[in-house]
């Protein structure tokens, strides 16, 4: 049910390496990948911290909940988003992939992923 | 010479609101904000500390080096870039602002405030 969904997310993205979904405790539930050197649940566990503390950060700027996140490095970019209170998404791709592509893949699968955690 | 290059930035993007030019350790440079309530030297440092975990997390992650972080919150969005080992930059903009000419400029603004710090 969410492997499909999220190889599904990870193929229609040009340069999409591999998603996640995991819980804000690090837990993961399900993950797909393509066959890349990338370690998708170990990217989960090190940005479920990061963005623990992005929304703390906008809890105490009253700048609203945090939705997403994306980090670009040299190398790679993740899109992060908030399925629910307790789980979120992680998608990588290459640094050459279409990050606005993911960053609308992503949005639209939130809820789909959230109506399946019910 | 900072403060109308973060003023030109701003500008130059629809619905930009603030910018600042800072250090890793939450010390400002300089900054300019167009009559927002927000309160954008509070804003660089709180996430000058997500910065640093997340570039923590990258090169723990062997991910390269973090370039730039998006945030986006239901009430605005923030761009943060590096501008050398030290500094760094952020954009503040609303919601509803132009998030992809905001990456854009900041991308352009950096290597010349990394001049301009040398």
């Amino acid at each position: 049910m969410f492997l499909s969904k999220l190889k599904d997310a990870v193929n229609s993205v040009s340069g999409g390496e591999a998603a996640i979904l995991m819980g804000f405790d690090g837990i993961p539930v399900d993950s797909y990948d393509k066959e890349t050197r990338l370690d998708i649940e170990t990217v989960g566990m090190e940005f479920s911290v990061v963005f623990k503390d992005v929304r703390k950060a906008a809890e105490l700027l009253e700048a609203g909940t945090a939705e997403e996140i994306t980090v670009r490095t040299d190398k790679m970019a993740t899109v992060l988003r908030t399925v629910n209170d307790a789980y979120f998404i992680a998608m990588a791709l290459s640094n050459d992939g279409n990050l606005g592509k993911a960053r609308y893949v992503v949005r639209v699968l939130a809820p789909t992923l959230n109506q399946d955690l019910q």
